[in-house]
């Protein structure tokens, strides 16, 4: 069995395949409970446009919640381009990451559903953070075991720890803002984070 | 963080994997919504033939939003297989395209429900507006920020953007005729379009 | 427009990719209709247990068409082995065997549903015979357009087509046996076809 | 169709795609009956916990699911890491054991649903047992074929056969447990093994 550990989750590239499996999964079901809306209650245009309407704040959930799998994504991609090989530990810890990713369309749809209830956003922050910590832990399991490829630069190691850490006190803070005030102060905020995250400082000219 | 960006969202292919993962899952799911009719429903087989007729303007609609999906997936992939490089804009920007792509069964979804309503239509072709503008601004970044590879030819450049403009002009006139005549003719129409670009002018004798 | 039609569709890796994404979704999703029974419905465990037996002709179906996706995903993938390159039409004469493969699902569920009605056993075998159609038409171009290795063996292009025709033959035959005696002979030897084309003569002694 | 034969299947690198798609979307679907409770029955934030904590149970079974998926993945990974080639009756096997992958999400749900029926348990218990011993039969048939790198070390073969061995072993007894005293004895001690498979003897200090 020991030697079967030593041959077990050694191939990277079957790593990034299944995550990038579970993240698109997970980013299309995200909207799979966005549906039109029962033809008997709708009379005519108006009342078709004022339905859709209707939807927009489970489309900002929506939104949101797919930008955040997009971070995870871009900052799972960043860390396993780093690697110079993998270990069945290693992989198990990405695993647990991925299960995170799958809790995603269930938090989502429960803050969509219920937006201005504390415990949807309590559960959605806690989505968040497990995702964080598992990402947090991969790398530095991934350090300490020496997976890294050997030329990375002396700066890669910090920044992605600094990245994930000033990334999770934000949205600890953004969570608090529910507790504080109320839960679309908590969401405004961290959909601003969020933003800031995928756009980045210097927005190309488009 | 400044370095953090620099390492992050470098890997072509695993956008590309993740680009094939949701495609593949919205094509998929389009049909989700097609389902066998009850059986308590059905008295015999006459019964059981009209129902599936019944079915066949939604598996039109279903046809219409795979063509639209293969002909932007073919677009996407025309597009990665020019670049060089890639960075962390440039992977926000496909993945703002993936978005757009995750809401295609819903827009399809309410056409198919809603065949004759203006509102239905007009929210289908935002959303295929919205997928042709994310393409174009993703190319346009990447021409920008000199990602494509160094060998491509001349023409390339401004086939692309043609293309692009061409295909959403004709949409749009298609989306227009639903307000001068019908959503038939919408519909009709941007049939038409997408099948000239799914089949191309000279098709092979299969 | 030329131009661009000259570049798109390029790509046999990314072709690959999104059809194994289609068929891994298409697999899975035939069986989510295969739910448990309701609590309520269920006094105990004999309750349950008769609940489960219920389900096996369902599961039976969707053995039936898993099969089904198996022998056109190794018919595909052996196709896609013999070409050197490919071009838009190919890319999109493959587009529309994955639209048949995502068909596959709904004509699952409808026979799963109508075990019995002839109606239900023709749109299957319409499937089926739309699949292979496809593949033929896909292999037919490919030959045509010259898009082969150059060092296929000589016996590889009659071997393809025949395998093809054969197994078609046998299909339609299979569902003639639905108007001639009933559905479950028609069925039953599909089900036979199936096991024949994926166990093949020598079975490996396991 | 001799010829046929010779040629279909070949593969690995498409065999290891399908199967990360079949387990991405495994994986994720398994959350898919998680749904945020109807919002007419809660009354307030603390109805709301209280339903959250109704879904404790669920989400206990959903992991166990994941890390079932997840061992069977990492263990068919291992397997084609240390094959050479393929052949078509090597996808067939692996074909077989993709549709075990499917039937999870219901034999989860099942169990889910019905967490202290010995019947549920029986299922999901066969479940896990179908993919022990297809892996079993791929992993032996792969050996007889000689499909395996010519440079695998001695000790990897019956390294392989052993772990599969154990572990149903394992399974078994647990299953048992449900017959001697009850279900929660039998997921309790399936959760023990499960997690000693996937943390393994020395767990990294993160």
């Amino acid at each position: 069995m020991s030697h079967y550990n030593q041959i077990a989750g050694q191939n990277l590239e079957r790593l990034a395949a299944l995550s990038d499996g579970v993240f698109a999964v997970g980013m299309t079901l995200l909207l799979l409970d966005l549906k039109a809306p029962a033809a008997e209650a709708i009379a005519g245009e108006a009342a078709l446009w004022h339905a859709l309407l209707d939807l927009a704040p489970r489309l900002l959930v929506y939104l949101l919640s797919f930008i955040t799998l997009g971070i995870f994504w871009v900052g799972q991609q960043t860390q396993l381009n780093q690697m110079d090989r993998s270990d069945r530990h290693f992989t198990w810890l990405n695993l647990a990451f991925l299960f995170a990713v799958t809790l995603t369309p269930f938090s989502t749809g429960l803050m969509a559903e219920f937006i201005t209830f504390r415990a949807a956003l309590a559960v959605y922050w806690l989505n968040i953070l497990l995702l964080g910590l598992l990402l947090l832990a991969t790398w530095r399991y991934a350090v300490g075991a020496n997976l890294l490829k050997p030329d990375i630069p002396r700066g890669t190691l910090p920044a992605v720890e600094y990245r994930i850490l000033i990334a999770q006190s934000l949205y600890a803070f953004g969570a608090l803002l529910s507790v504080i005030l109320n839960t679309y102060w908590s969401i405004g905020f961290i959909v601003l984070v969020q933003l800031n995250y995928a756009i980045a400082p210097r927005y190309p000219r488009v």
